[in-house]
């Protein structure tokens, strides 16, 4: 039955193109790679926040597709001319803003692979080794993080393991669909109108938006007050009061969104503590550990997850802080069957005997999609090529700089520290206390302390806006009570002359602004964290 | 201010690894484009459909991470060694399973560009030119598909447009939260339990999960019954009287998906006459073209989707049958502020001028989640690099393909044709008028026409188990009433003579399970669509 390995006739449609021609895809493929490498090298003379204005590429680029082909080289060319001026370079080392995504050689190569594979792994049959080696990865990982044994698919007889995903919005999404199911087979359908979710005002939108599309009422989304004294926390004792109101009412609480690293100012909410609280109302607790997850496979940072064994399910983002090219989360849960029970779908072309008799995990059950990517494979190729040790001196690396730029702000007295930097963000702002002596714009402040928080937040404001506009670094700013501007430190390429020249740049831009030429105010340390 | 442009000092954290090194990249990169061209070259010698055994891999990987670094030429050992066997690989010419995921030089450097990039574009601001590209991508395919100008973002002030998306899951869980909080800001949020979803027993499960995931009750979701005398078509009046029955009982019609091409038989529901029903009780319409979506770029297919004017969404997925690269589903919609105000969230973090003048698109309020890749660079590639015109040709030649299968089992007398083959999906069955000669385990059929339905059934079943297990092609079965083969022409790789192999295949092993060598049953073409 060899009938396969026929050669092809020679009338076979000879008039068609070949999209998979392999010279052409060497050609082309080593091009993309040196194009590439070209921008990398050049990036540093890149502005790093695009400053193109809204509506710029309609009038580049035509308004109806070409019928016919064009060449890589002419395509490429454009690249050049309308697509990298309209980029903001995430990739950049002086890359400050939101918290970086994170690129390596093993993650974009791991991502080739994927793409050139293009399997679609929605069950295990479709290709037993796009699950199996997720459901390795994963462990890997897992015991990386210290995370108890009822998380990880080789300890556990439990239902507990993990999973690859896009985004941490689609981890919370899916957990929270599930704690929703799971209490509503408790009290009826029909009562999803009661059911209540609970957040910090820290905590990340993501839990509003996925409040929204799993349809629950929004005016049941409980946001928590947090204060500065507790660094942004989550109180424990406020989450009681105002369960205990909730319970009063009627309402029947639900899910907890704890945060280990907010988006703002990296507060991290007491896990412990708050499953303790959880725990008497049976809330499933997910924790969101999208930035600062990794760092915890550092057994210096792992104490900012104790308590993990007590939550229902624990994501981090492998794209923000892990050397893995976009996009990648990962979940982990103890207790599968709440998840699978909620967005499994069977239909009958799916089916087949392993899946039948449940001995394969199917991940389309545990996401929110069908299809999905051979996930695992940039994962794997990234923890293997760097390896654990590096993995964690690498992360520590940027936790240092972190401090490095920490410290300089602390050394001019014009600024404050808005919080004391845990991980690799750096939350600062010019102080109240700062003299102002400007030129003019804002002259009757000439020579005085501002000590007026509507003009501070402007001038900060300001000072942003001009280091951005300099094309130089690229941060973006936070508004816990104040306005403050944000230096997180985790892109690939920074390295410590980076970071010191990025604070040189923000007291350049600060001399113009405050009116000063570099000259300090004289202030004791004992005032430098200013209440916000 | 040229603070950055200084050298590094020397003492600069030399120790810390650099997982961007440029030759390395390159290195790298040039070895992984080595690697997928030898892997295309050799893909006809692998057998199609993997037959690992469940956890055959974690017997051969590490239980835990090394602490050490790999080289990638050991990892790329590996991927040799253990994953391809676990790999189902639909990037063969043989794979004619499920729907072929579509693959391409240009989508895959695309991916590369995209991932190397690795710019995270969730508002105007983050990336500009990701935005505007993939507005202006989505213009390009939205007039090839000759949508009206509602859902041209350049034609149209009203709202429509196009959006990237990664799945059909996501483009219909999308839609189907606006529809439900349009519907629900009308009748109020305490009546989400009286929402009902209408489709057919054709349509693709991804809605029963979308429905599963908004919070809609799944006892509101109405599967209405389609027959074969209609080719599996939904049917209006079935509709209508299903629609009827729902008001009396006082529930609210909300969310309607059509079809066209659907996942079993590539049934095509008309929407025209649908959208006629849906208008009278303000029905949002989606039309599902995931798979055929792309072919109606062919002015002989657009009548397909004639009608698509009246409905509210419209999405198919480029990486089905349109040499895009997993995962892209290219969504448009007519009022993308019902999209906008059931997903928008606008964190104090992500404010920026831009987008509170609201003069520019943000995506991550037209999705699920808030990342996003540089998405439209695949597309734009795509269609740059090969034209209009042989996008066209290259579709209408799997078309051409699929004939040339259906016109082959029409010639034995042993299939039946279960559906006529439309676009490029050809279903076919061991006919209940074939005649068993069956070598022992069926023994008492001998030289009887088989006339048992179960029997039939149960001989395809075996028939697909046969060719599948040969390793020398994949098709995957459907059972609409009876059981029968789908042979699913679109792998990139697929021509003509691997099509009249994979039929010589088909033969060869009915002639085996049949007891036959190579006879036709004696029949008149007349009964050769046999009813299900």
């Amino acid at each position: 039955m060899n009938t396969l390995s026929s050669n092809p006739p020679e009338s076979d449609s000879t008039r068609i193109m070949k999209p998979l021609d392999l010279e052409e895809f060497k050609r082309q493929g080593y091009m993309m790679i040196d194009f590439l490498a070209d921008y990398y090298k050049n990036i540093e003379n890149l502005n790093v926040l695009s400053n193109v204005e809204p509506g710029y590429l309609k009038k580049r680029l035509p308004s109806s597709a070409p019928f016919q082909p064009e060449s890589i080289e002419s395509i490429l060319e454009d690249v050049k001319k309308h697509i990298i001026p309209g980029i903001t370079h995430w990739m950049s080392p002086n890359y400050y803003a939101y918290f970086p995504s994170s690129g390596s050689i093993a993650g974009f190569i791991g991502e080739m692979l994927s793409t050139g594979f293009n399997v679609v792994g929605f069950n295990w049959l479709s290709s037993p080794a796009a699950t199996e080696l997720e459901t390795i990865v994963m462990d890997w990982l897992g015991k990386m993080l210290k995370l108890p044994k009822s998380f990880i698919f080789s300890s556990c007889n439990e239902g507990g393991g993990g999973v690859l995903l896009g985004t941490t919005c689609e981890a919370i999404l899916c957990t929270l669909v599930a704690a929703r199911d799971k209490k509503l087979s408790q009290i009826g359908k029909e009562n999803i109108g009661k059911l209540v979710v609970y957040c910090s005002d820290q905590t990340h939108s993501a839990l509003q938006k996925a409040t929204q599309i799993a349809g629950i009422d929004s005016k049941n989304l409980r946001v928590i007050k947090t204060k500065k004294s507790n660094l942004y926390a989550m109180s424990p004792a406020s989450l009681i009061s105002t369960i205990l109101l909730d319970v009063e009412n009627g309402l029947v609480p639900c899910f907890l969104c704890a945060t280990i690293g907010t988006t703002s100012t990296n507060a991290t909410d007491p896990i412990s503590l708050l499953c303790n609280v959880a725990k008497d109302y049976d809330i499933w607790v997910h924790v969101d550990a999208a930035y600062a997850g990794p760092i915890c496979i550092c057994p210096e940072f792992r104490h900012y997850i104790d308590g993990i064994e007590e939550v229902n399910s624990f994501s981090f983002n492998a794209h923000k802080w892990f050397l893995t090219n976009l996009a990648c989360c990962c979940l982990w849960v103890k207790d599968h069957n709440s998840l699978t029970s909620s967005l499994s779908t069977y239909p009958e072309y799916l089916r087949n005997k392993n899946s039948d008799s449940k001995i394969v995990v199917d991940y389309k059950d545990w996401q929110i999609p069908l299809s999905r990517k051979f996930n695992a494979l940039k994962l794997w190729i990234v923890i293997r090529s760097y390896g654990v040790e590096n993995l964690m001196n690498f992360l520590r690396n940027h936790v240092k700089m972190a401090k490095i730029f920490e410290g300089l702000v602390r050394k001019d007295g014009r600024f404050d520290i808005f919080v004391p930097t845990k991980f690799s963000l750096v939350c600062f702002r010019i102080s109240p206390l700062a003299i102002i002596n400007s030129n003019g714009n804002e002259g009757c402040y000439n020579g005085k302390i501002i000590n007026d928080e509507y003009l501070v937040n402007e001038l900060n404001h300001k000072l942003l806006n001009s280091i951005n506009s300099s094309g130089k670094v690229y941060m973006t700013h936070g508004k816990v009570g104040v306005f403050f501007i944000r230096c997180a430190i985790g892109s690939t390429l920074t390295e410590e002359h980076h970071v010191t020249m990025a604070w040189k740049l923000v007291q350049e831009h600060a001399n113009s602004i405050l009116g000063f030429q570099g000259k300090r105010l004289e202030n004791n340390g004992a005032s430098k964290t200013h209440s916000g």
